[in-house]
């Protein structure tokens, strides 16, 4: 069974060099950040996005050489990331994350708040500085996509008729759209033809979607101490996520328990139930299946390389984690 | 006796377009963050940042003529302003601003990360599409700017060693980085040589240094009604300005009741005494009239023009706040 770190052989080095750097660029102007820093980029983080984009630069350089702009764009990727993060502990009051402390909860909202802040002025200062704007643009894209994606699962808590499409929509802002813009600024700094960055746009956003799909899968199969976090919590926060629209079709009385916001003892345990009973999980795992062939596909145009073959590994591993 | 919306005459139409257009650049992704928008870019604001740009542009551009860049570059800058303003407002847990609840207190905290989030994505994306790498870069360099400065104002609270350079430096990262760097990337698109985007530059940081001086001055000397907040407030949360630093030269007493934070009865009041008794608050405003001075010199190679007479006039209307 292959483990995240060894689909990452090809660039572990280049993420060594990335976490040092990003502790570096972001410690240097504060020594308040300087300890947020060391906090964020210690803490276990799988370094997932920034391996993706220099597993997509290495695959499309002449030669498999990385350029200083290259590495530049990866850091900004796990810059943009983290500041979301950031932002999203203290949107959703979370205590824990990775397996330890939030800064939120270890140096509270007022800081949390301007650090991720800051994280997004700096991603996008660093980014100017790569000198390309079709980067700008597409990165820029990313951080609107984010919010607006976080600002509508806002919305559509506990809304049963939120649909499998407006799922998948809320998933690409909030996930895929980093995966897959960020592929694409790779192949971008290594001058593929536009046909050819299109298509590690579509790895990249049908990757990000098997991700998410997975992910929200754990919600209901994963242990507490898998997750970091009790089964059900997403479903509990009203997180309406594949497995839960798809049981939705077949268990009526679900709608019920959802509309009432799990508020009567054993409720939430009873959804649940009902949830593992249906046809829900097994739906969403061949939707994540589904995205993540497609991502390979989107994969043929491109020469061997070892990090070619990572970059297929990567959706063989994310289906893996379901079984 | 020149009011500040008369100073705007040149560019009064140019402001109502822009406020419409915020409303729907802002509305058009979301109903929660048209509400939103509603809200912030109705709610009174003086628009003297956008009305800054729009002038230079107007000033620098042969005949006086805008072109869409120079409004979208305007309606950024209002952006960025109204983005870093939400959040404050979290930061700082206030309720009121310009009269009216603000985004947390109305919509609560998770709206208003989010929205201020959603601004500044949008801010930079906007950005992104005005093509010029050079203004990318001037305005995200504002973003970290502001950043850094509330990192360092939360840092320097009750601080009595703070010196007038440090004050100056944190005034700049708040205040007058939007100002200066917005007016400088006008000039930029209006094709100005770098010698001339240079004193544009060097006008927008003064006038928004003594913009920042003026506002501290008022926290000693404006009522509770005109500040929409206590006299003193700064004073209370530990903000050490301008006439409290140059008091602190002459009252030895005053640091023993900052450090004490004023947790005793009465322990404020004196200490506003002690500085309306001190030099304090006229160095404070020889200071702001210097900053004004240099701004006014800067101007001095553009074309005359109905907005450059705008440009000069507002470096007196900011003095003249004054007494």
């Amino acid at each position: 069974m292959t483990s995240v770190s060894s689909l990452f052989a090809p660039v572990e080095e280049d993420l060594q060099i990335l976490t040092e750097n990003l502790k570096k660029l972001v410690g240097n102007r504060h020594p308040i950040l300087y300890a947020a820093a060391e906090h964020l980029f210690t803490a276990g983080g799988k370094r997932v996005r920034p391996a993706i984009v220099l597993l997509v630069s290495r695959a499309t350089m002449p030669g498999g050489d990385l350029t200083p702009r290259h590495r530049r764009l990866a850091e900004i990727t796990e810059l943009i990331h983290t500041a979301s993060l950031v932002h999203d502990d203290v949107v959703d009051e979370s205590e824990i994350r990775r397996g330890v402390p939030t800064v939120h909860s270890r140096f509270g909202n007022r800081i949390a708040i301007l650090a991720g802040d800051f994280l997004f002025a700096q991603s996008s200062w660093y980014l100017a500085n790569l000198d390309s704007l079709e980067v700008v643009k597409l990165l820029s894209e990313v951080i609107m996509d984010m919010a607006q994606g976080e600002i509508q699962q806002g919305l559509s808590q506990f809304d049963t008729s939120l649909s499998i499409e407006a799922y998948l929509d809320k998933s690409y802002y909030k996930t895929a759209s980093l995966i897959a813009n960020s592929a694409k600024a790779a192949a971008v700094l290594s001058d593929l033809k536009p046909s050819m960055t299109e298509n590690l746009y579509n790895y990249g956003r049908n990757l990000g979607l098997a991700f998410q799909i997975v992910d929200d899968i754990f919600d209901f199969t994963g242990s507490t101490e898998a997750l970091g976090k009790p089964a059900g919590s997403d479903l509990q926060s009203g997180k309406l996520t594949a497995p839960v629209l798809y049981a939705l079709e077949e268990k009526p009385y679900l709608e019920t328990l959802i509309e009432n916001q799990f508020t009567s003892e054993g409720e939430l345990e009873q959804a649940i139930a009902l949830i593992q009973e249906s046809q829900g999980i097994e739906r969403a795992q061949e939707l994540a299946k589904h995205h993540a062939q497609l991502a390979v596909k989107c994969l043929a145009d491109l020469p061997p390389s070892p990090s070619l073959q990572a970059l297929i590994k990567m959706a063989d591993y994310v289906l893996r984690r379901l079984y």
